[in-house]
This record gives structure tokens, C-alpha cells and sequence, in this order.
């Protein structure tokens, strides 16, 4: 059976799913904070998943996790918001578990796993809109991992010089734009769910909500022109925490590409409102997406000594 | 021996290559106008090939040509300056030819081409910069082609909603700034190198075409970022009619590549100032990469009867 984590900021999903691909069994636990809690979190979740009812022999597992990964060593660096800046994820838990451990970064995870439930055929982008905006590429079920880690960051685009200042030092990027920490920022009013309260206030006629509103409709569009302009995917299938809006923020998305369709008969015959997608909510993608990864044929081996009673 | 054969808007480049990749021989003729005479000039130039010094038996034609092509079945579509609307082009000239052949895009042909010509490993976008603007993306020696043909069209992604109005109908797009048709039409002055004459003039002081010679450098410059972000291709290289400008054009992207690097870190640290290269000029890239493309294992076969002694 096949185990697949997602290590988010707040929260750890955990599924195992069988040989066709079916969740058996999940479990969601706080993640820790720091390098030492992150992999206790991982070695709890798998420990709760093996004692879940209907989980069998555990043959592999795999991790989604932010940051740079290096996915043949299994090395993290840089998960700001785990508060990791290095660490040998794969070589501090496969001994532990006692089985090959695999790690991916989260996007990346979760691409694998929105193509698996989209029918693993064809091509298809997972855009993820969460605190930043980043976007897995899948084609014939092969993930392109790029030369140098920065396949799909399509979010440090800019497309707009006038526009609002990136984190990263740019104006107008996808993700200054539509990038839920981006946007937050901008809006910088007190609330537990900034983005809601933003489309709350722009329906009620907030002008600064408008523009804001507007502007994450704006980024999430071109988006979806790059990398069907690049990679002429099929499909691209929206996630993330930001996706909570649905269609709220779907119905913007696809104004935006039909006033792009009303102006350009190029943009027309490339039918993007028929090619973008939302990842239905609940779906485990992202750590459906981590177990594939997990089962994957590891050509740089990590020590597998120890067992999960270990843990 | 394979035959290439890049079918342009005025004139055709032929080469013959060896088991080797090596040119053995190439021959240059105009391009005839419409079907019939692009049909005729396919024919001449394969003659013209096989009756040169050194060229043995010629096993597999390849062509590269502008417009919507579908390599399949070797049918070209809106092959506008070529005045060519529809065309069964392997079907047609295959029979005369007496061997398969196989016709392919010819921004793509290229980057088939100037892939063998850089080394023949990793990842490359070659970014055709002529009238238009497009790209072809090639990793692990096979060519992305997408699932609807607009993998590379790059030059209709837009970067400026302030920009320039585009063909085809948006603003701002990286071929409303940067592509040569685009440039020469707002330029608007008599002279058969306008674009040249534009860096003249720049170069002269004329404020006009220091607008434009800037708006060039910022149009190539973000298709790279835009390959490098979404494909993360180890290099980009730039082809094509506009490139005849050389290191005056490359110097103009060196410093706007520069200059994004010097405001953003992460820019910075993609390293694109070592990515991007110049095709040499007279590489035949595009002729290579049709004769590499026509050698392909060809899976809907084409009609050979005949013999090139037809032709």
C-alpha cells in the first residue's frame, strides 16, 4: 500500500491508497514547526495511517512539502513556512519507516495528483493559488521537473510593469497580482480569511475590494494564457487554499478569458474556457499526488534499515 | 542520407546529412508563390540536392515550413506568406519523391535543428524571432509539441495591457513589441531593412526608434523569462530573421536581463544572462532540424511510390 503525505504550513494530509489508486484511509494532524517537528509530524502521520483499519503492508512512501526539493536526495531547503531552512527529509525518515521514502515539492505533488483524478491521459498544468502562485506541468504522466527547480513558476511573470510590487523584487507579477500572501498584504485589514473578507467587501462595493478582486481574476487569467501559450496543456487545473472561493472566484476567471475571447479570435480558437478547471475541494490531490511519487522507481536509493515500529 | 529542407517566405534552404548529422551539401532557391509552385519548389530543390557532389541515396525527406501543420498526416494550413491556404504536402510530393516524408512547423523544425547543433542534451527553447514570434521547446532530445499546436506561441502572451495592439487583437504582447512584422508596421518609413534601420536611428538619436529598439529588447527578454519560468529550459536560443542584428540586439537583452537581475534577487539568481545564445549565423538550424524531423520513425505512413527521377 502506498502512503503519500502533504506537509502543508498548518496541516499534514495523509493518505494511503491501494493499487488502483483508491484513498483506503486518510488522517490530517497539525504540522510542527522547525526541521526536528516536521519529521516527527511525517512519522506520526504514517504511524496513524498504518493503525487505520484497512491499511496494509506500507511499500512506500512519499512527501509533498513547500520549498526547493531536491527529489533524487530528498533534500528541502528553504520551507519558509515550515520554518526549514535545510533538511535531509528522505535520509532522516526511511530508516524510521522501514520503507523507500521519496519527497516532491507540494506543487509538484499535487499536479501528479490532479492528473491521476483527471483521468491520467493527455496534458494538463496544476495552477496552485495559495500564499504564492506556482503551477505543475504533467504530460503523458511524466512530470516535468525542468534543468534547474523552476518548472511552472509561472507566478514571478510579470505582466504588467505598472503593476503592483512582487515580493521578489519585480512589478506586476502573476502572483503580486492573484497570490493570496500578495493579496493580503495589499488589502492589510484585520480577518482569519483575508481573500473571503475581500470578496465580501467588493460584492458590497468596497472600491479598494474591486480593484483587488479584479486584479486576482487578472493574474489567475494569464496564468492560464502562459502555460497553454508555452506548454499547450490540455487542461489546467486550479487548487489551492485560494480555490476555496469556488466559484466566486471561478465566475471572475472566466470573464476575464471571455473578454479575452471577445477581443482576439487567436485567443477565441484556443477555448480556454473550456480548458480550465477547478480540483474539487476534499480531493487529497496534493497527497494522492505525494503516494504516487512515493511508488516511483528511485534510482538514487535512500537507507531503507529500521522499521516502522522504529518510529 | 537525410534531406532538410526549410521552406521560407522568400527563399528555401536544402541540405543533405549524413549518418553523422554532418552537411554534406545544401543548395538555396526563391520560394515559389502559392501550393503549386511551393509543391514545385520541394521538388527543384531535392533534385537540385541529389544531383550535387558527395550526396549518396537519399532515404528521408523533412520539411519545415511557416504555418498551422499537422506532421501526422503532412497537411499545412494558413501558410500565409507563402500564399498557401491548404496543402497535403507529404502527400503531395512524397509519390515524386519516392521516399517518406514528413513535414513539421518550421519554428519547431528549427529548434530540432539548433538542439543537434547545441549539444544534443538536456533542454533548449529556440525562440524564433522573425515577423512573428514563437518558440520550440525540445528536453531529452524529443520536441514538446502540446496537444493543440500552440505549444511555443509565446509571442501572443502579453506583458503590457499599456502595450501596443497586437494582431491579434490583445495589447502588450511580446510580438506586438518585439516581432519584426509588428516593429516594421509601427516604424512606417521606406526601406527594405527595417529593423536595422530602426537601430540606425536609435543609434542616431530619433526617438521613435529608441522607443522601439527598447520595446525589442523588453519583448525578447520577457519571452525568455517566460520560457525559462514556465519550461525552465537550460538555454534559450534566439534564430531567426532578426538576429541578423547579432550582438546589437543581444547587447540590448544582455542589459534588460540585467536589469531585472539587479532588482530581483530571484531573477538573479535564475541566471539567465548564461542561458540565453545567438544561433551562429548560416548554421542551417532550420534545415537540419527538417531532415532530423523527416528521419523520424514516421507512424501514419505516407504514399512512396514513384522516384525522385519523377520529380
Amino acid at each position: 500500500m502506498k502512503v503519500g503525505l502533504d506537509v502543508g504550513g498548518t496541516k499534514t494530509d495523509a493518505v494511503a491508497i491501494d493499487d488502483e489508486g483508491r484513498v483506503v484511509a486518510s488522517v490530517r494532524l497539525a504540522t510542527g514547526w522547525g526541521a526536528d517537528a516536521v519529521i516527527r509530524t511525517v512519522i506520526e502521520a504514517v504511524t496513524a495511517l498504518a493503525a487505520e483499519p484497512g491499511v496494509a503492508a506500507i511499500t512506500s512512501v512519499g512527501i509533498g512539502i513547500p520549498g526547493q526539493v531536491d527529489s533524487a536526495s530528498g533534500r528541502v531547503s528553504h520551507a519558509v513556512n515550515l520554518g526549514v531552512d535545510e533538511l535531509e527529509l528522505a535520509a532522516s525518515v526511511a530508516p524510521r519507516l522501514g520503507v523507500p521514502v521519496r519527497v516532491e515539492n507540494d506543487v509538484k505533488a499535487a499536479a501528479v495528483g490532479a492528473y491521476a483524478l483527471h483521468g491520467a491521459q493527455g496534458s494538463m498544468a496544476y495552477l496552485n493559488l495559495g500564499t504564492g502562485i506556482a503551477a505543475g506541468i504533467v504530460a503523458d504522466g511524466e512530470l516535468w521537473r525542468g534543468s534547474r527547480g523552476t518548472a511552472g513558476e509561472v507566478g514571478h511573470i510579470s505582466v504588467d510593469p505598472n503593476g503592483p510590487a512582487c515580493r521578489c523584487g519585480q512589478y506586476g507579477c502573476i502572483e503580486a497580482f492573484a497570490g493570496g500572501g500578495a493579496v493580503s498584504k495589499r488589502w492589510n485589514r484585520p480577518g482569519s480569511l483575508p481573500i473571503r473578507d475581500i470578496f465580501d467587501a467588493a460584492d458590497a462595493g468596497d472600491p479598494i475590494a474591486v480593484d483587488l478582486r479584479a486584479g486576482m481574476a487578472r493574474g489567475v487569467a494569464a496564468a492560464v494564457r502562459v502555460l497553454v501559450l508555452t506548454a499547450d496543456v490540455d487542461a489546467v487545473v486550479l487548487g489551492g487554499g485560494v480555490t476555496a472561493l469556488g466559484e466566486r472566484l471561478m465566475g471572475d476567471v472566466a470573464a476575464e478569458l471571455a473578454a479575452s475571447a471577445a477581443a482576439s479570435a487567436f485567443m477565441r480558437s484556443l477555448r480556454l474556457d473550456e480548458r480550465v478547471e477547478l480540483l474539487p475541494s476534499g480531493s487529497h490531490a496534493a497527497a494522492i499526488g505525494a503516494a504516487l511519487v512515493g511508488a516511483m522507481v528511485v534510482t538514487d536509493t535512500v537507507d531503507t534499515e529500521g522499521a516502522l515500529t522504529h518510529g
